[in-house]
């Protein structure tokens, strides 16, 4: 009936790696290259959503069914697990509430799915700066909908411990987001312009966020680390985060373009130093189909740089940069439910210890298919 | 068709708690307080229920998509997991047969659902007393039906060893129960008077269990101890518990009433000592309306009272006490399907070695919801 | 739609055993019985196939809902985890595409669902012979359809460290099968003849795999080794791996016969040692009711002998055998969907480094159910 819906997905992302799985962070993964040939269903979810009792009361919930894991790994940690559950109650768009543990829309590139990215992988940026799914309440809307004022703010209060942890003290993650939709229009959280936009449709964006507790960085897994920094189990309340981002995205008859600078400070009370991070990312795809008809009408072309500047851990006057270069083609089968996609990238690394500096490539084949 | 059914629910359990997360049991608890403030998924589930091949076949599964953790815990610590698994043969009301792991029917407010209770969660008797899940076989019916010797019961047999262990040995745990429906009728496994009983219905029971193995409690993570008794890991068979429980439940326009009075001994082999323990909850709810119509009519107010003695591991001569005082809150948008509750209790403990009392208390506030 | 199809199953299979829940191995096994009566969920799966875009893309995913345990296993050894996922692309019978994890089609008896067996459980070969679930690619077909050479052929690369684990380095497993329907009909991956083939049908096949990597043997849980080789977080690369299977199958108005003979030689590239195994079983069923018409029409009786050959892993030249005898019986309510399975077996060991024989047995009761 109109009270009750459901909906149920399953989803492959199914990954072929050459010869890095991940992106090379350190030296050590520049110089004594393990190469590997690697099949992966890099994720597998099912995902259920619908709503209940009124039409504006939804629900989301997403399981990882199968994190793949290292041959010395045990069983479990290929366990399948929630990442996300969520309630929302939207009776206006102006106001509504959100509850539970999401990807908390801190900023465009990890809130878009990993089904619907422009290349196989999230860029360099991701790993250091993104605040991930938090356990929490949010209040969110879009104001001044259609006009040249319209926008969206998301304002939320969290454990700050990552998925699924529970909050050992009473220090909370806060967070706010600001996106004006300059055009009038609004742009959904996915990349490339599948829809082929008949309307150039663009936004601007600013969030920041701070936490205090025993993270330095959240991933899908939890609450983690940054290289250098001490794990959770040291003593409570080690770091005092601080994060900011500006955002920039904008879609029209096949062109997407999609740029995030990012900031982040962490704060080591315990060693009393502070920990300064720079990342930003920008890419552009086309489908040039739309200038010459020749090439198919469901492919797309895409680039991407992105640097990330993260300080040496035991010296943070110094300062290493990563940058990455990735060219990608996607073939959209059936858009971004059925498609294969393509990369390769130029991985290089300044290492400000030694003023060495270090390169490698890598090539990864993907198809992402949703039933 | 007629042959076969089934049915899927999603269920979230968003609970926030200040400043104890679960019933504080030490003196450390009580005194060097570690204040948290806490957003909790505590319960997330999906069930599947339905009948197969006949009518009277019935199935049940229930998942446990993400258990909670702290942030010194594995990630693998929050995987779902399987809680629930039975099938029902049920040809006729006087004699059935269930199969699988279940909260084998031994006391009444461990079988209430989570999402069917009067408070944010059980009393502090749960804990020490709960047989919780198990796996094994038993027999089950309804005898007199609708009239004054109108009765339930219940034997089994079980690993004992608790949810998803195998037996290491050939030592099993049986339990029986026995129910009188002492007014013709049935009550349902659930609190509060939700659906307003026109007719008073009322139910005691008595019911008992005993196990040999390495377990001195259960809990939905499996075999565990009870504080100051060795774990599961220790050489097989170190105790020996028996358990007795007296209940009395009560429903009639609006007011609902349920009590619970345990025994529980533990022989530890080992160390050649007896445990003892003894609990009690009370506890009552009353939908206002009824006298007072300004009242809302889906507002319920209840209290608990409850109590667990505890020998001191080190001289069992010696015996804590806790108690507990709950006053609860209780709003249900849609019955128990879509509720908001807040309790407030005062948790005290009289240490026995030291002489000395300690209390505290906690908010909770809670909504649950399925779909 | 046409588009799109799902279906979704849950299982159950409930066991119950006595002595031995395993099949006993070494001496200590057959000589210290620590005697174990116990109830166990052997498999909970949730099983969800279908197709999507096309008639012939199918996906089919089956989670492992609760792994039982020992009790002193963590819980999370019991969390749920994907065991198969696949998508198969089979445009025409000739050639086809699967990609994904799944029993990699090499034998019979493993590929055969745990729920389509004629005895409680796998003979003893399995342990050894089974290359199990790998993540990877495969080409798949069947050719002269229904004519004398009638046949069907699998050739596929895989990561070959197991289920969910990623490649450590370059080296792929590779494996390939042929199987020859000699009188032009197809067998279904299912023991029994349940469904009463009328006309006679059979099979005789080959396969051949070959592995360099960590893992030794194969299981639901991924990676693992045969008694005496060192474990997977040993250096990369221990093992050589080359297996060979020969294969028959037939059916025929409710006869079945079933039969594998395997050669495994493991190379220890540490250790410069070749371990040289052989194992074999034969196993025939039969509804009786076709001669004894009085006998229930849904009961088979079956009868299994199997052997290994495992070498001594102090002393390669030393091979220690052990031998099987299984007597079934099975009731079909329903088809393999709904059954009750009784198996008696006895199980030999012949130590060659003593010239001592041993011998136990054990009685298993079983009920599979789908829902």
């Amino acid at each position: 009936d109109g009270l009750f819906s459901t909906r149920l997905v399953w989803r492959a992302q199914l990954r072929y790696t050459h010869p890095h799985r991940s992106d090379p962070r350190g030296v050590s993964n520049f110089t004594t290259r393990s190469d590997s040939s690697n099949f992966e269903a890099r994720r597998l979810r099912m995902k259920i959503g619908g709503h209940g009792f009124k039409p504006w009361i939804d629900y989301y919930f997403e399981v990882d069914l199968q994190p793949s894991r290292d041959v010395d790994d045990d069983a479990a940690a290929s366990s399948a697990r929630v990442i996300d559950y969520r309630i929302t109650l939207q009776p206006i768009d102006e106001i509504g509430l959100r509850v539970g543990q999401w990807k908390i829309d801190f900023n465009r590139e990890r809130v878009d799915s990993s089904g619907r990215q422009q290349f196989v992988e999230r860029s360099i940026v991701n790993r250091v700066f993104t605040i991930d799914r938090q356990v929490g309440a949010q209040i969110r809307g879009r104001l001044f909908k259609e006009t040249y004022a319209d926008m969206r703010y998301w304002a939320g209060v969290f454990n700050g411990e990552g998925r699924s942890v529970n909050n050992p003290d009473n220090d909370m993650m806060y967070m706010g987001r600001l996106q004006w939709n300059f055009l009038g229009r609004d742009l959904k959280w996915r990349q490339s312009d599948v829809s082929f936009h008949k309307l150039p449709t663009g936004s601007l964006a600013f969030a920041a966020a701070t936490n205090n507790g025993k993270c330095s960085r959240w991933s899908s897994s939890g609450c983690g680390n940054l290289s250098g920094l001490t794990g959770p189990s040291a003593t409570s309340q080690n770091f005092k985060t601080e994060q900011y981002v500006q955002e920039f995205a904008f879609k029209y008859r096949g062109l997407s373009i999609q740029q995030e600078y990012h900031w982040k400070d962490v704060e080591d009370k315990r060693n009393m130093t502070v920990h300064k991070y720079k990342g930003m990312y920008a890419q552009a795809g086309y489908f040039f189909h739309g200038l010459v008809p020749q090439i198919p009408e469901k492919l797309e072309l895409a680039f991407r740089y992105a640097f990330v500047d993260a300080p040496v851990a035991s010296n943070v006057a110094l300062t290493d940069e990563r940058e990455e270069y990735t060219w990608g083609l996607n073939y959209f089968f059936s858009g971004h439910d059925n498609k294969i996609t393509v990369d390769y990238s130029i991985l290089e690394l300044e290492d400000a210890s030694t003023g060495m500096s270090y390169d490698d490539n890598r090539i990864r084949v993907q198809w992402d298919i949703s039933f």
